[in-house]
């Protein structure tokens, strides 16, 4: 009812603006597909592609606010690929996204446009049985952690989920399927617009673990935001569902995690682990994320740099914008004595290499001859993990607004001091789960 | 005068035994090249290439005990390529050697019959100025711990220093020379038995460091016993020696080692060193050396198997045939986790992988995916590397009897615990200089 109140709202400003458009529901809500607590209710303007893109944001959001006030709600601008307005009626939460009407999804103008062809494709295409299988297959890729493509996860997309049970027809089949699924090597073209061949090349070219063609748009892969690791994890717990199925793959079993539990696990593996504590601003999950992963992956390249040997790695961010950043480490404390080689005995660098060395406080033995090159056992710069952060981050490939919180404030945690974060909400149950990293649904 | 009553003794028994054969003086002594206080004196009896090899063997060593004893001296049989006799008269040590007296090189039947070829021809070649450069050569390759072609040094022989007088001509020419020497380019032949394409060629088929063209043999590289390391020191040496010419070079100073001096050593590198310790039987030098360059090399293939990481290896032989393999580790104690690669997901034998780990004690963490990879975090076999050699040394490649001495006796001592070992005479000097590691010769 409130939907509908919303869209009566929005169409009737149409001639308060003397503007053209269409009211349109897209995305789950409007293919009765979502996943029961996330109803996601998305309700585009379409306005005509001849509107310029300044005057599609004015009018859009314009319209968007007047119609929410109109009916006493609030409203929120909010900015993914495009600005959009959150709102909320009756507590009620609608998402108002103004987009281009283009006749084919060749012609749109930005991805959102594609949205409605996404929403009337998958609605002209499932019955009421197959809404419960997308169902199904949502809430098993949930509950296995691989659903949503957004860059957090980089898993599924709802979207995704869709056209996998259009192809294969139920659940079932499409688990079945997927056990068998191997990296770089599925492609999928429900339209069948590719032939055999092409679609060899299309699997070396495009983008993504696995090749969905999108049926509304031939040059475009609906998983090309699907990694590799979420893929394998798809299709590693398809396997094993499907040898024995079980309930707790919907839903995951949450274990109770006390204190002594996460000391021990922490104890007992006899490495070092490091938490990189700051606090991120507010942004957008999508580009904070990505900025978390590149960080993550920038810090580990410091650590190997300085000879520390990274065992795993994981990110974890609060309500709050705590962020959370782990290493694991074989050691986190190394000898001061490093082995460095020098140039081979002979080259034109050999006597620079020995004068700086060779009455060097820096140096611990040698410099000496092995096998044809000189060497020496020299003094390290840094000798721990945490001063290689503490010292060296900005040498390290990060994320500009991580690089910013790490100015700001930065908090070396190691070993037991960790469990100090778990008066965090939700982050010892992070920890638990990368310390444990056995997915809960792998069973002898 | 002592050498001619041996001569004369051996000459005499010529008739009792009805055998021709000549007695010649060869080596250092014949060629007046010797350094003082090692002046080997090296008697060959040459018997007709038509003599069986087991008479040669037979008359030889029997011709030489009986001649000592004719001269009232003592004789030990000793063996290097071939049986000789080593032999005490007077307190004079000398070796008589017997061997086949061919027309020319290429018709030799043992190598040591190439020697009185060597002889004669470097006492050809040489004055006395000459004589006396190739003392001061051998001098200075003995300092810098270059010369001897016995498996234990692999360095430059007495005949390859002499060649190398031949050719440049005197001490400084060879220095000066030899400074800019590359391993694997230098190619010396006297006699310019080969074209400039030839050399090319045989520098890249003839086995050694460097290639010099036996003048008595072209089929033969003279240098072959030489490594690239003992080339490189001698290289690096004499640029240095070039640069700023120095006694020292020739009579190497002996520093005073105390206790307090190592332990420091020791401690302040914060590495760990491991002290392998048994007894080998005695033997042959280059037979022992040659095995225990070979259990050297094997227990280091056996600590990286384990995950050791070796920063430097030495090994000792006392007087008694102590013998002291030493390693220096990074650290020679690692935590108990391993993390351990598995195969990809999907592949046929991603079920076993799972099945062994996913309930088994020795998992840590995981089974999980990384990227399209099964990876578990498991317990190590060995954490530290003492017992990594206390348990497995079997699993190495060693020489036989460094094998079956381990089996007899082994003491493994680690970092302080290693000064026990300075009450064997003279391994205080070893051990000082292999943590020391510079060359003494190397100077600002």
């Amino acid at each position: 009812k409130i939907v509908s109140e919303v869209i009566t709202a929005l169409e009737s400003l149409k001639s308060d603006y003397k503007i053209d458009y269409k009211v349109e529901i897209v995305g789950s809500y409007a293919k009765d597909t979502w996943l029961s607590g996330e109803a996601d209710i998305d309700i585009f303007l379409l306005f005509s592609p001849d509107l310029p893109q300044e005057s599609l944001g004015y009018y859009g959001l314009t319209i968007a606010k007047k119609a929410v006030e109109n009916l006493g709600g609030r409203w929120f601008e909010r900015y993914a690929t495009h600005p959009y307005i959150e709102a909320e009626v009756e507590g009620l939460t609608v998402d108002i996204v103004p987009a281009y009407a283009v006749e084919t999804p060749d012609k749109i103008i930005s991805p959102v446009d594609r949205t409605p062809f996404h929403t009337r494709y998958v609605k002209s295409r499932i019955d009421e049985e197959m809404k419960s299988q997308i169902r199904l297959l949502k809430k098993f890729m949930k509950g296995i952690g691989v659903y949503g493509a957004e860059i957090k996860v980089q898993g599924f997309s709802g979207y995704l989920a869709e056209l996998l049970i259009i192809y294969y027809g139920s659940f079932i089949e499409v688990i079945k399927n997927a056990s068998k699924w191997k990296p770089r090597k599925v492609f999928i073209d429900l339209e069948r617009f590719y032939s055999e061949r092409e679609r060899k090349k299309l699997l070396k070219i495009m983008p993504g673990a696995m090749v969905v063609i999108d049926p509304v748009d031939k040059a475009r892969n609906a998983a090309s935001a699907l990694s590799i690791q979420k893929m394998c994890e798809f299709v590693a717990a398809s396997k094993a569902f499907f040898k024995s199925p079980n309930v707790e793959f919907f839903f995951p079993p949450k274990p109770e995690i006390d204190q002594s539990r996460l000391e021990n696990l922490l104890k007992s593996r006899e490495t070092d682990i490091l938490a990189i504590v700051t606090i991120v601003p507010k942004l957008a999950e999508d580009i904070i994320w990505g900025q978390i992963y590149k960080s993550l992956d920038g810090l580990e390249t410091l650590f190997k740099k300085y000879n520390f040997k990274v065992l795993s790695k994981g990110a974890w961010l609060s309500k709050n914008n705590d962020l959370v950043m782990l290493y694991e480490f074989e050691t986190a404390k190394l000898p001061i004595t490093e082995k460095h080689l020098g140039p081979p005995v002979g080259s034109e660098n050999e006597n620079d290499f020995i004068f700086k060395y060779v009455n060097s406080p820096n140096t611990i033995a040698g410099p000496f001859i092995e096998g044809s090159r000189w060497i020496v056992f020299r003094k390290r710069k840094c000798t721990t993990a945490s001063e290689v952060v503490k010292v060296y981050y900005e040498e390290a490939r990060l994320g500009k607004h991580i690089y910013e919180s790490f100015n700001m404030k930065m908090q070396i945690l190691q070993n037991q001091d960790i469990l100090k974060l778990t008066s965090i909400d939700g982050f010892k149950e992070f920890l638990h789960s990368w310390l444990v990293k056995k997915p809960f649904w792998l069973k002898k």
